[in-house]
């Protein structure tokens, strides 16, 4: 079967389930997952088969190591996995919600309804556990999903999808409402961006070329998750310990995800007093510092402090690592241009007392999440409160920021009458 | 100038608008609403120059007559259109509203808030009145946008669009949130659409050919405005005078538009009852049928009743003429399969007695409305009472169904604490 084909009967097969699924009562769907909670535990053995077979061929091929550990699992992780499938299970289910309700002078009752997007397509890069956890968000939500993993965890990837099938079969429910692409072929991808009869959704998560790539090419919708290139600018009137605090945790407490900082924004004002202290604690934690020239001016006369020039990139790049840059600022509008200018329009936090200046941040930057005087490591799908979190939207349209289960469903209109006709 | 960097030109001209617009008081952009309405009617005389250029000029083309027709202004309509932006001044503003708040056991205070979207950009063809109601809606929900109208009516959207500016300038906002593509240039449209760093959404309104062609070229995200391929289904159990009443104003009131109906499906059971009675009535005002095989075998009996088969193509059709295609369905399950599959998931309709078979089909059937003894052609903004309506979203993501100023909005987290950092 030619790439085209194959994705295409993929499509057809999803959108079928879909219909199924859509209307699937809760208790049914909630009993797939516990069934596929118990199925990861009784199958442990076969997944970790797959899982070497992966490992293997990777290590054979040269990957680096931390890729070859993103992709490992064992039986404590495993473990894990269950019971994430388990707390999905247990949260409330999306579908079905009366967003909103009137009634016409005419008398037309008009109830706004959450209903599943209908067949969402994931694209991924290697960590296996993302097959379960898109899977089991979707099927929560009613979608049908289309999973496509990296090739580097293709065994374990078609054995954790298989599982799910399985599942949702025991169940009574369609098991193509979870279908992994059997191939890890790169010409399959391309027929799967452009499925617009079949699928409503397309989700990239990985690095800035693939996004690109689907966005580029898919003519179907895309919900971006794109880079998080977060600044924590530092007021007049920022308290010096909670600047600390905060730029602390931001930069330092897991550098390599994208709701840590990248960039300190400080106001010339406090300069000179917070910004020395500042890149000291930084530098104690192997922060290392680029400067734009007036920052550089300040911390040069610092003992014991290596500081870089920043360069032309350096304000707009996602380092995902201990690296942050630095810039002094005239004044809080010139803090809140350079972020816009700049970031990614993901989570930029202002740390000030003067509650006037929050207000004038959080309202004139343009970011999916601001933050008044806390760390922007908490734009998060469990830390908002949505029980689980299929990404973080970087786009505008649907959803922004942090995507859980109810980002997951649009909504339909439902509407009664007794023989209205429009005149 | 090349057209890449015309475009470009607007792009971050309309982007550097779209953030002053975004945190404008309401009272501010009502009186550019306002000054607009009173530019309208005071320059009368130059938009009807410039619109008899454009008649002049498709005249000449051999355009249409009826497309001549749809180009053409007069006063009559200029003042309705000075009434209509009026009217949107007077609307809610969609921005700033708080939409969610939650307190997290950390003490994070979580506010969702109403936002624009930011730099929207509108493709459309034909009728000059789209300008206006296209920029005065995206201004209401504090947008920037970029127009590109069809060529036939360049000159008098020209002019419409500077007089938008006019009143931004007029009112201490930035000329540049209402901007019109400078040039009739196919190739103008091909770097509008990959103008991701400034632009945010697409909304495609006209042909399918014109949207099929954004959907497959943008970079940026597309809120697609297609076809209506809508069906009223004649349930078992329905009530005959209320099923006539409604397939005739579904198909007939007003057949050139997108809500309204195409196909008849009837239940087997009811059609040999109903169906002849549902032809002649749809006959008498000139509806040609187009019928499956059963159907055509019940009205081929009828005297004075002029019945076709129905081709392959004719149940996803959309007409927008006194034509329908008419199905007789084995059972209410046939109905909800055939419409998800023939149809445009715009606007479906039973009529039926029965609430169980009407619950099944307002669940079962994946459109973006759905009704119960009433008309399809109420699908519509002002008629859900948004107020004022952009287009009718074919699409599941951000906006499904009408879509008024609220839908021409996104959100932000407005995260407020008091040094609150992830452990």
């Amino acid at each position: 079967m030619s790439h085209t084909a194959l994705i295409e009967t993929l499509g057809r097969q999803a959108r079928e389930a879909s219909l199924v699924l859509a209307t699937a009562e809760t208790s049914r769907k909630n009993a797939a997952l516990t069934r596929l909670a118990e199925l990861l535990t009784e199958r442990v053995d076969v997944i970790l088969v797959a899982n070497e077979r992966d490992i293997a061929a990777a290590t054979a091929a040269g990957l680096a190591k931390p890729m070859v550990e993103r992709l490992t699992l064992n039986k404590k992780r495993i473990a894990a996995l269950a019971e994430s499938v388990r707390q999905v299970a247990a949260l409330p289910d999306p579908v079905g919600q009366e967003l909103e309700r009137t009634t016409r002078p005419n008398g037309l009752d008009i109830r706004k309804v959450s209903v599943p997007i209908g067949v969402v397509a994931i694209i991924y890069e290697s960590r296996p556990n993302v097959t379960i956890e898109c899977a089991v968000l979707c099927l929560k939500s009613g979608n049908a999903c289309i999973l496509r993993g990296g090739k580097e965890a293709f065994e374990t990837n078609t054995v954790l999808a298989a599982l799910c099938s399985e599942a949702l079969a025991a169940s009574g429910l369609p098991a193509h409402a979870v279908q992994f692409v059997p191939t890890a072929d790169r010409a399959a991808l391309l027929p799967l961006l452009k499925l617009d009869p079949y699928i409503h959704c397309i989700i990239p998560r990985g690095g800035e070329a693939l996004i690109r790539f689907v966005a580029e090419n898919a003519t179907i919708p895309v919900i971006k998750h794109f880079k998080g290139v977060c600044t924590i600018y530092v007021d007049r009137d920022a308290d010096a310990a909670l600047a600390e605090k905060i730029v602390l945790n931001a930069k330092t407490q897991r550098p390599g995800v994208c709701n840590a900082a990248e960039n300190l924004f400080i106001h010339q004002d406090a300069a000179a007093k917070l910004l020395p202290k500042l890149a000291h604690a930084l530098a104690e934690k192997n922060v290392e510092l680029r400067a734009d020239p007036a920052a550089l001016k300040l911390l040069q006369k610092e003992k014991d402090l290596k500081v870089v020039a920043a360069g032309g990139e350096d304000f707009s790049t996602e380092y995902l690592d201990l690296i942050m840059a630095v810039k002094v600022v005239p004044n809080l509008d010139a803090a809140i241009a350079d972020i816009n200018r700049y970031g990614s329009g993901h989570s930029d936090a202002i740390v000030t007392r003067d509650e006037k200046a929050a207000q004038k941040f959080l309202a004139g930057v343009d970011s999916a999440t601001v933050y008044w005087n806390a760390s922007t490591r908490f734009t998060d799908g469990f830390e908002f409160g949505l029980g689980a979190e299929i990404g973080i939207s970087t786009d505008r349209l649907h959803a922004r920021g942090p995507m859980g289960l109810r980002e997951l469903c649009t909504y339909k209109y439902i509407i009664r009458g007794n023989g209205q006709i429009r005149e």
